[in-house]
């Protein structure tokens, strides 16, 4: 649809799609691109759009921005890789994932959907009232999972065993589709007072929060 | 070490152990096994282990499950492997795995590691006394893992997108060594309120497991 893309910003997101876009050959160094593809920090889209000669088509890569932070432009879309993203890794990270693109016309929803499909990605459509409910799964799903980790590794510390022995078990969780186990599942009351007894005793700041995540899983079950 | 070992319970657990077992190279029918292992529902192991002539070695597979239950045997161990099983899968999901031993005499330790190992698990030990904060553990990083999936999951759904988008990027928070990123991890309390404001509007019974969460990530970091 399109051959030449300007990506701006290579922080981690950048710089993978900039690479993944050359691997696919498309032009990214180029005076008039067909495409900018902003992957600035959320707070610096609308300046750095704003800065912008109308004319070619204008994109973010943020979950959490508005649309509108790409004014004055009109052919403009978002699309938002839902992973997380490091420098150690290579465009191959994109492959997989899933993308939500988010776009005002037919035209537009089109473009970005083909963008992430060069990307390796799998798009779906967010609408952009939709985004902070959407970002706020996201965030639940990646950055609250690191917190599980370091609770359960406290845990597993305090009980003099290592915390990277939950790696393959949090792993297997996922690939085994979250299948609910364990004593919630089964109603095994006996066993969560044996657990809020140990964290009251070893790591009482955890308390509040293994209750908290005993009644959601209650209600999400 | 040993060459005879009778698993006591084929469920999840019990059937991808006999196998392995048997594929090391281990008899694992015979009438006067070396060891008994008990692959039993913890509730179910000291009828079990008490139903059993004293003589052979005598195990359990329980996470929670204190040796005691064990009685009256003397030559026993616990070996828990930290990982979540199906039926759907067989002996692989023991590989690169660990397993916590619990034991009160070095022979029993030896024993416990070399079962360990032969099974593909990475051994540690876990002393009796500190299993219940061993366990909470444990459950934090499996259970809660599959809670977590479900809110965001719940969030994704309310903002009209596919929530098994959100595997790929759990995964790779995984592989990636849980590396914290996000609005916390930069102190932006915007995006935040901004979370906040989205689940009270769309799933208000999630806003107690957000703030829990927020506040633990904080306190965790």
């Amino acid at each position: 649809m399109i051959s030449s893309v300007k990506v701006v910003g290579l922080g981690r997101v950048g710089t993978a799609v900039a690479a993944r876009l050359a691997e696919r050959g498309l032009t990214i160094d180029v005076s008039e691109p067909e495409l900018v593809l902003l992957c600035v920090p959320d707070r610096a889209i609308a300046e750095v759009a704003a800065s912008i000669d109308e004319g070619p088509w204008v994109a973010h890569v943020s979950g959490a921005t508005s649309l509108g932070a790409l004014d004055p432009h009109t052919r403009r879309f978002s699309l938002h890789p839902l992973q997380t993203f490091t420098l150690a890794r290579g465009p191959e990270q994109l492959d997989g994932a899933f993308a939500a693109v988010t776009a005002e016309t037919d035209g537009a929803r089109e473009l970005g959907y083909w963008v992430a499909r060069t990307l390796g990605l799998q798009p779906f459509t967010l609408a952009d009232g939709a985004r902070d409910a959407y970002h706020a799964g996201a965030a639940i799903a990646s950055n609250y999972l690191v917190t599980l980790r370091r609770a359960a590794g406290v845990l597993l510390e305090s009980a003099g065993t290592p915390p990277q022995a939950l790696e393959p078990l949090m792993r297997r969780t996922i690939e085994n589709g979250f299948e609910l186990t364990g004593p919630i599942a089964r109603g095994d009351w006996a066993t969560v007072e044996i657990h809020l007894a140990a964290i009251r005793r070893e790591r009482p700041e955890l308390e509040q929060l293994y209750l908290t995540l005993a009644e959601a899983t209650q209600a999400l079950s």
